[in-house]
């Protein structure tokens, strides 16, 4: 199994230490020898078709910021390397971008259109184009995975696909945004949003510009991913109702508190319409999880409601996802 | 898809109308025209190779409390039945019985020999020798599955078994008994333990004789399921260390509810040891739900940790879950 690695951050980097550290067990285990063949990220590109050596790279990448200048490297554009080097998967790891999608978008089309199956753990093209990624999937015969878009390493995407089949989930509701419910936690213990904020940043969960999260867009990102996989809704990121939590103020949260609720910024689905917002929930309800918990509430017609909690974000989580985009990848690929 | 179905109480017959609700779907999207050819409950048989009228097998069990006279009706030992009535899956619905495990036991075995696969939701003969059961379908070319035993339509075990693949599961704890998990949620509302177990028993939730239940008979049952499925042990309900919630005192509730704890009958597997208890749980960790509700948290190398909420019981719910044995036994067997 070839992989293009697009995207040498965080994610990616635990990715290559996840494939190193699991390499005996996942052949003994799963029959699967991986090899990133090429490695992109902003500052250059690593091709070697007998596989990269990832030790190599990953010290490189510590020791200069590069990954250029690691054995068997090249310089390539990142559409050419995509395009032209000869590999089963590529995986998408460059930063989420909600406006245009970009690079991701055009890397994943690119991906499809020559043959080669795709695991993103990037929400932008995916919000914005979910319908026709996939059509251009289908279309191209390959396959489009997404694990760890939602849940970090929380398998929420595939508990709703695979364990409950034979019954009809008719809505969902959840915390899907990781660094909100922090915020939102710390207001319970008296902090102000900005304080709250504040907190956050410091503590690594809020990013430099935290627009993503704390207006809701990445909820809605999410909300949408969900809505295409698992309801089958042909929905973009255009289709929610979406408000986030600026400016929320302490006394609001102090008066739900009162009366054994607490506010949350909720994503809903019904089945026909998508929301994102702050919403009262009751503590007692499985959904209404602490910190940087995210969890989701599966209704189903037969099988009743089920909660699924977990950190929703981390490098080695995300990284453990794409491992099981992979596995799936190669159990459909060799089943047929 | 030919059935027999053994034993026709609450959950039989939710089966019964769950075929009855979805035959259209199911052969729709999996392909599976399931047809019951035998019920056998305590009072008799009714066998059809054309497969059983349902509707029929559903009035007749409700006017009289017996299946027989029933249309195509016959009177047959059960061990016959299984025997002998050719069919591809028996499901095994009598009540669980924890001393010698039958006759769910001489079901499965039968069934088995005879090279049937087999669907349980009688915890049982799996509490009481789960390796040597699992051993005895390798040997037979035969699937044994058993979702409705843990959670009732809750996929715990689908969801570590699935949904975690290419990680491994460390260890996990859980809420796996909704009856004391309901007496001690009542407990925490100033009810004494005689009180709480009187009131569960009013509203259904506790059996005319709760030892099984109480004592932590039925969460020892669930723990050893789990450990020999998820975790590849092999271990019976002897290796339990057991205690129960019999006798736990008001004030001791009280007390842990003041420190932001509640007191559950804990079931956990480290791995090594399993054990049921009653044990004090932070309010705030996900696991430590209220009410009838079953919860478990599993950690997992690399991916963290995960929790998966859900109601514990109900016809309906654990007959979901016999659905989803029937599609993974018809995907398996169909994909071979």
């Amino acid at each position: 199994m070839r992989i293009i690695l697009v995207g040498f951050g965080v994610v990616g980097q635990n990715l290559a230490k996840l494939l190193l550290s699991r390499s005996a067990d996942l052949y003994g285990q799963y029959g699967m020898k991986p090899r990133i063949v090429a490695c992109v990220d902003r500052k250059g590109a690593a091709v070697s078709p007998a596989g990269l050596d990832l030790r190599d790279l990953l010290e490189k990448k510590k020791k200069t910021g590069r990954i250029v200048g690691a054995r068997n490297d090249t310089q390539f554009d990142v559409q050419q390397v995509i395009e032209n080097v000869e590999a089963e998967i590529v995986i998408e790891c460059t930063p989420t971008n909600l406006v245009d999608g970009e690079p991701g978008m055009s890397h994943l089309i690119s991906a499809m259109k020559t043959g080669k199956h795709v695991i993103s753990v990037n929400k932008g093209p995916l919000a914005l184009a979910f319908p026709s990624l996939i059509e251009l999937a289908n279309f191209n015969g390959v396959m489009l995975r997404f694990s760890g878009t939602v849940g970090g390493g929380t398998p929420i995407l595939e508990f709703a696909k695979r364990c409950l089949k034979g019954d009809r989930i008719t809505s969902f509701r959840g915390i899907l945004n990781g660094t909100t419910n922090y915020i939102l936690s710390k207001m319970e213990e008296r902090l102000t949003y900005d304080q709250a904020l504040k907190d956050a940043s410091e503590k690594g969960y809020a990013e430099a510009d935290p627009t993503l999260d704390v207006e809701g867009y990445d909820a809605a990102a999410k909300l949408v991913i969900m809505a295409n996989w698992i309801m089958g809704m042909k929905v973009t990121i255009r289709d929610v109702k979406r408000s986030g939590i600026v400016g929320i103020e302490q006394a609001a949260i102090m008066e739900a508190l009162e009366s054994g609720k607490s506010i949350k910024l909720l994503a809903v689905c019904d089945g026909r319409h998508l929301e994102v917002g702050a919403t009262e929930v009751p503590k007692l309800d499985p959904v209404c999880v602490n910190g940087t918990l995210n969890a989701v509430t599966f209704s189903s017609e037969h099988s009743g409601s089920q909660t699924i909690i977990g950190k929703g974000a981390g490098g080695m989580e995300t990284a453990s996802a794409i491992l099981r985009d992979m596995i799936e990848i190669r159990d459909s690929v060799f089943s047929k």
